[in-house]
C-alpha cells in the first residue's frame, strides 16, 4: 500500500497500469473511514487488479454554512483501517493542488436531478460532487468506481454524469452498512451527542416501517410519506428535511408505489444532518 | 481509414489501443474540412501512433439564432480530403447519440475567460465547446489533441478545461492556415458572396497593420485598437464585433503592449461572422 499525494504521480501510476492492461478499481472517499467505505474497498479488491482509494474532503461540495472545517479527518486512523485490506494506492491530494487559486471549471447536471431531495437543501452540493468525481476519474482513470448506496442521490447523479459525459467508467453502488441498531454508518455520526445517538436509529426504523407498509399492500405514496413523517415527528429535537417515496432512477415523486422505488429520508438531529434510504424493487 | 459511427465502437477501439500502449492523436472538427484541419491531421500523423478525426457539428455550441442548420456539411468530400492523409479512424457520431433526449450534463468554465471576446457575442458557445470536447475526450481518450489557432479563444478555453479537470490530454494549437490573400481558412468562408469574399482579407491586413505598429514601437493598446477599428471601418457592410489587444494567456484587456499578446478581431461581413488573430511574443 503506497500513499501518493501528488496528482502528477497518481496520473503516472494509472497511465502505466492502463498500458499494462490492468483493471483499475477506484473508491473515492472523504476519509474518516468506516466499515461502509471498507466494504467498497473489499469489493474492489475482488473485482479489480489494482485498487486505488482517494481521501479528499472536497471543499466544492460544502455550502458556505456547512461543516467543511468541522468534517472529521484522521489520516493515520484511515491508513490503519486500510492496511489489512491491502489496497494498492491511497491517493491523498492537497486541496490547493486540486483547486488552485485560478480554478474555474465545473461539471454540472442541469435540471431536476440535482435540485431535488438533498439538492433542495444543499443547492451547490452536487455540482461540487460531479466536479470532483470528474477530476478524480481523469486523474485515476478507473475501470470501475465504487460508491455507497447510503448516498442514494449521489449514486444516481454520478451514474448520470458518467452516462452523459461518456466517462469510460463503470459505477457500482454497494449496500449501506449499518450499526447493529440500524443506524447507517456515516463519518458524520461522530458529531452526534450520546443522546442524539440514541435517537438516530429512528431513520432506519422509519424506512423499515414504510417498507413494511408497501410489502403489505399499501400503494399510495402520500400515505407512506405521511406515516414516515409521523414516525419521525415522535422524536424530540428532530427536524425533518424530507421523507419521500420517489422513482429510484429519476428521483421523481410518485403517486402510486410501483417499479423501483427509493424510500429516502433526511433529518437534522440537533446540528447534525443525517440521511438514509431503502431501495425496493416491486 | 475506417469510419466509426457508434460511440461504443469508438470507445472500444480506443480502449484496445490504450492497452497496446499506442499514442493516440485526436483532431476534433465540425467537418467541411479545409487545409487548416488537414494540417492538424498531418501533424498528428507525425506525432502519434494512431490518429482519430471526429466530424460532428455540435448543436450545443450554436446559439438559438445562429447557423446550426446552415452550417456546411459534406461527409463524402471530407472523406476524399482525408483519404490521402491516412488517419486511422474518422469518428462521425449521430447527434441523437451524443445528446440523447434526457441529456443534462454540462462542463463550464465560470468567470471571465468564456465571457470575453467571442463569448460576449455568443453567450453559451464555450459551454457547448467544453462539453463536447470533454465528451469526445472521454470517448476517444487521446494522448494529444490538435486545434487550430484561428479559434484562439477556443484554444485558451480548452487548455483551461484540461488543466482544471485534469484531463490526461496534451492540447496542441497549430498555426492558422490562410488563403494566398491572407484570409484565414474557415468552413464558414463558404457563406461569403463573391463581393464579401473580396472584402474579407481586410481582417488579416488589419492584424498585420497592428503587428507592424507594435513592431515599430507602439506600446499603447488603445492606439493599436483604434487603428484596427479605423482600418476595418473603411470596408462597407462590415460590422466590427471586437478588435482588441489582450493577454494571450488570460485574454484580459491590456493598457500597455507587453509579454505574449493576442491581437484578435471578430466582424460580421453581411450575414457571415468572421474571426482572426495573431499572437505576438514580445
Amino acid at each position: 500500500m503506497q500513499v501518493i499525494k501528488s496528482i502528477e504521480k497518481m496520473a503516472a501510476f494509472s497511465k502505466k497500469a492502463i498500458t499494462q492492461n490492468k483493471v483499475l478499481g477506484f473508491v473515492p472517499t472523504m476519509g474518516y473511514l468506516h466499515e461502509g467505505h471498507l466494504s467498497l474497498v473489499k469489493k474492489a479488491k475482488k473485482e479489480c487488479d489494482l485498487v486505488i482509494i482517494s481521501i479528499f474532503v472536497n471543499p466544492a461540495q460544502f455550502g458556505p454554512k456547512e461543516d467543511l472545517a468541522a468534517y472529521p479527518r484522521d489520516f493515520r486512523r484511515d491508513l490503519k483501517l486500510l492496511g489489512p485490506l491491502k489496497p494498492d494506492v491511497v491517493f491523498k491530494p492537497d486541496p490547493s493542488a486540486v483547486y488552485p487559486g485560478d480554478y474555474h471549471t465545473y461539471v454540472q447536471i442541469e435540471g431536476g436531478l440535482t435540485k431535488k431531495l438533498c439538492g433542495s437543501f444543499r443547492p451547490a452540493h452536487f455540482k461540487g460532487v460531479t466536479t470532483i468525481v470528474a477530476k478524480l476519474f481523469n486523474i485515476v482513470r478507473p475501470d470501475k468506481a465504487y460508491f455507497g448506496q447510503k448516498d442514494a442521490q449521489q449514486c444516481v447523479v454520478i451514474k448520470k454524469m458518467v452516462k452523459d459525459l461518456n466517462f469510460p467508467v463503470e459505477v457500482i453502488a454497494l449496500p449501506t452498512v449499518r450499526e447493529k441498531d440500524g443506524l447507517a454508518l456515516s463519518s458524520r455520526n461522530t458529531y452526534l451527542t450520546p443522546e442524539e445517538r440514541k435517537k438516530a436509529p429512528v431513520l432506519y426504523k422509519t424506512l423499515r416501517l414504510a417498507e413494511k407498509m408497501i410489502l403489505t399492500g399499501e400503494r399510495n405514496c402520500a400515505k407512506v410519506e405521511q406515516a414516515m413523517k409521523k414516525n419521525l415527528a415522535l422524536v424530540k429535537g428532530l427536524e425533518i428535511q424530507y421523507a419521500v417515496v420517489v422513482d429510484a432512477g429519476s428521483l421523481e415523486r410518485k403517486k402510486i408505489v410501483s417499479g423501483n422505488v427509493l424510500l429516502a429520508l433526511a433529518v437534522k438531529l440537533g446540528a447534525t444532518r443525517l440521511i438514509d434510504n431503502i431501495i425496493m424493487e416491486l
